[in-house]
């Protein structure tokens, strides 16, 4: 059984759909912390609400080192063995990735590497794709650049906009979140260079 | 009915899944002119053997600018209306583009923008993606980068290689770029920018 934070900034539904996953026993994990460095983020009090450890640490004005140190010792307090980043709109520094090596996910509404970033969906929009997606990745200290846990490809329609295809993408996101974190906390994924395979199962 | 000229320079397998949709009477085009820069590639044998009139125009050695007049006197001769590049590897100058303003298609092994240039699908695997796929779009001057017409998807597995990587998506390539000179040759793409739309139908 893993023990499981998640960081978010906003709304947080990718957490609620791996919170989800693991109430309903899909995941071998329980959620020991949800962490978010906006305090109004509608995710933090969805945490508190189904009963999970809420932390609002602020990020603003800090050095980002600074910040990091403050979360990871929240999450060491709670001997935590994955982040999953779930909206958290923060870039990680190195001390902090280097404290969890290959033991923080982010999810990104695109086919990485293509359109990292923010805005990914309006990038995908205009750069006039057929075809986009969502990326389950490692996190390293390059910016949506990790090696790759789970993709999932969403066609874009002629007559989408950003809204219409986010909302397309993230159906996927809920799916392709939780199907990451499984596949880690049993153990599943083995790294090699840029390439996480699933071993065993 | 368009008129069609097909640009190859190896195997041709594009071009005789064209061929093929066109024979079976799916794309209403005729297939005017097959042009290849290498004299021994199997493509310009087979367009021969379907009883097409194919043509080697060498290129090796010559300014690029030089050739592609020569391709182009050959194409206005035969009043070709459209050109799909099937495997052909050359940059066309600004000149061949200007000559046919969104006339020229060409059909690349990635989800484009991800993986453009050479050996697409030894890049996706290097980066460790799940997802990949084919993508056919207008020829720019900018290399695998004008408007994209379709994409097809095509899941990585754990035990790829380049080789059998390459074979699953060339399997879509073949409903790709028939798809796509469909769409074309019935007058149904507009384009705004970089999206290009399908209208009527």
């Amino acid at each position: 059984m893993k023990s499981v934070a998640i960081l978010l900034s906003g709304r947080g539904s990718n957490f609620l759909a791996l919170s989800d996953a693991i109430e309903r026993g899909e995941i071998p994990a329980r959620i020991a912390l949800v962490i978010s460095n906006i305090e109004s983020a509608p995710g933090l009090q969805h945490a508190k609400d189904r009963g999970y450890k809420g932390l609002f640490i602020p990020s603003k004005g800090r050095d980002r080192e600074e910040f990091d140190r403050e979360v990871v010792a929240e999450l060491q307090k709670e001997r935590v063995d994955v982040i999953c980043l779930a909206g958290f709109m923060r870039l990680l520094s190195s001390y902090f990735v280097s404290q969890y090596p290959t033991c923080i996910i982010n999810i990104h509404p695109s086919l990485l590497p293509a359109f990292p970033g923010l805005e990914s969906q309006k990038q995908a929009l205009e750069w006039g794709v057929k075809t986009t997606g969502c990326t389950v990745h490692f996190v390293d200290e390059e910016l949506d650049h990790g090696p790759i846990i789970v993709q999932r490809s969403v066609p874009v329609l002629d007559d989408d906009d950003a809204e219409a295809l986010s909302h397309r993408i993230l159906e996927q996101e809920h799916k392709a979140y939780p199907e990451a974190l499984k596949l880690i906390c049993e153990d599943r994924i083995k790294i090699e260079g840029r390439r996480a395979w699933i071993v065993g199962g």
